[in-house]
């Protein structure tokens, strides 16, 4: 197959690669029908994150089933498909539980950015998309693989209520869909930091009522001044900095939570002590994606949220290191890739 | 007025020094009708944190109103009082968020092992013991300032509900207090860990189910072992060292959380990353105690819960300085003061 090959810092090759095989029964094989740059394929394509040999990337797709292992029950050839970017098996303690991220079979796509793509524990995480779904959707649809549960889990994950003033930090996809999630689940007052005017506009498209784009410091007395001074009910930290990990924790009121996805790199001084003293918590980690699906899929093919609206840039995926610059240098909020 | 001074490290002296006075409207002044020390005491006792100054000390008491400001509406003198030794006003965005300890006007009880005490926020804070409550009640009653909604704040942050496994890192008296709190709360299973065996007695007492000797790693392990590798489902944090914070992180189940109320000291090495892996969440922090009060009290009253079997020692309030002594070596879990 062709597939997208991170050799090294700043270094994307579309090029050959093996197909994928069937290794264990409960795999299935997808061809890739739609794909998307990931925020956090910046951390290897920066080399903030190594990559000690070329390996293929790509954690978000759409695809089409192609072939199943011997113990796949519920998806056949041809059955299109949503795919969720960590791969779980729905039957362990940890799935039963809701914390699908932590399946004890937990498996994640490796080479999304392909024409095919492996996913492990394919009855437990793939979500079949309906027949006869408008093209136009696609986009959409693409999102619920990583970025809209992932939002999504970030809302739910800082307790967000019918009512509630509702903070979301970063303005990259997640964040977006972040306010996206806070609509839905009832916020009444959605406060956006931002500073981009193209993400601002979205930010307020998708339901925020307020977008700073003050930071640090300046983004807490603005966030306080706007509160009457109590701050908010639910945070959502879609960054994972240390200045973006402190700015979450400082808004939020005392006794509620900060809902974390943003994936913490180089979060050294994590403000413990001033959460305690404040009884500010927090919850979220990476998203137990294939949970929200049932929820997330009909509001989706509803057209009741549209977080598609957050790929501004489309590139073939043969010109995918384009996709990688754009996405690097922010001229472009999430780059949507098509076969 | 006869107080407890804190001087410097170890140096503790019962000598006279001014009254408290009301010094504000909503301010009360009780004369103090039980006492204790708290395991927190001790952090500047052993001068892990500083006293630059002599100063009085203790913040857990039962109390006699002697003396009320021109606002205070609830209490006149004569009335008997528990007095949280976190005092709110009741009336703040906060506190009626149930947020107590983040109230906007907190104080703090500063003189409670003397012969007076003076309580900011009177009517928002204290809680009137009825009459004719039986004396052995008392060392019960007395914990209601502090321990027993300590171990309670952290079943409830913890997410403590019925049918859980619960872990309950810490065998002080918040810790034992804990375990009652898990145990109303419903936990089925109640794993304690504990290497003392009066206090292994005592958690058993109070209802855990298992009481396990190891630490560290150890710890983790054999929790994992009873559990079927599954962990905790909720787990209550009642240290605050860098070692406890870890075990409490690492037998935590994913997707669950840690109730931390062991006030951080030098917790450096917070495992952040791996909290985010495994989608573990904290809350937290200082008890809103006056908020746990409505619930706890008839508890006591109706002795459904024995939280005063903590104290195991018994000492004159001329003698603090030998509760001390011994609170420090501890050879008691926790040592009562009568006046």
């Amino acid at each position: 197959m062709l597939a997208t090959m991170l050799y090294g810092p700043g270094d994307i090759r579309f090029e050959e690669h093996d197909d994928p095989v069937i290794a264990e029964p409960a795999d299935a094989i997808v061809r890739v029908i739609a794909s998307c740059v990931c925020g956090s394929d910046l951390w290897p394509y920066r080399g903030v994150t190594p990559t000690p040999r070329p390996r293929t990337i790509g954690h978000e797709c759409l695809g089409e089933v192609v072939e199943v292992g011997s113990a796949v029950r519920g998806f056949r050839p041809g059955d299109r498909v949503i795919v969720p970017f960590d791969h779980c098996d729905g039957t362990c303690p940890h799935c039963l539980a809701g914390a699908q991220s932590g399946c004890v079979n937990l498996g994640f796509t490796t080479s999304g950015q392909a024409e095919l793509a492996r996913v492990n524990q394919a009855d437990g995480s793939l979500v079949a998309i309906p027949d006869g779904v408008p093209e136009d959707l696609v986009p959409s649809l693409l999102t619920l693989s990583d970025v809209m549960p992932t939002g999504w889990h970030a809302a739910v994950s800082a307790g967000v209520a019918p009512g509630a003033t509702a903070v979301v930090v970063g303005d990259g996809a997640v964040g977006l869909c972040g306010v996206i999630a806070a609509r839905v689940l009832g916020a009444e007052r959605i406060i956006a930091l931002s500073r981009n005017p193209r993400r601002q506009e979205l930010a307020r498209a998708f339901g925020a009522t307020d977008v700073l784009p003050e930071r640090g410091r300046e983004a807490v007395a603005a966030v306080l001044e706007l509160t009457d001074g109590i701050g908010a009910d639910a945070t959502l930290e879609c960054v994972g900095m240390e200045d973006s990990v402190e700015t979450a924790f400082a808004v939020a009121r005392p006794g509620s939570r900060v809902g974390m996805v943003g994936v913490p790199n180089g979060v050294t001084a994590f403000p413990i002590g001033s959460a305690f003293d404040r009884n500010v918590g927090f919850a979220g980690g990476m998203a137990p994606v294939r949970k929200y699906l049932p929820e997330l899929l009909p509001l989706v093919l509803d057209r009741a949220i549209e977080p598609g609206r957050v790929f501004d840039g489309e590139f073939a995926l043969a010109d995918v290191a384009d996709a990688y610059r754009v996405m690097n240098e922010r001229t472009v909020v999430k780059a949507f890739l098509r076969p």
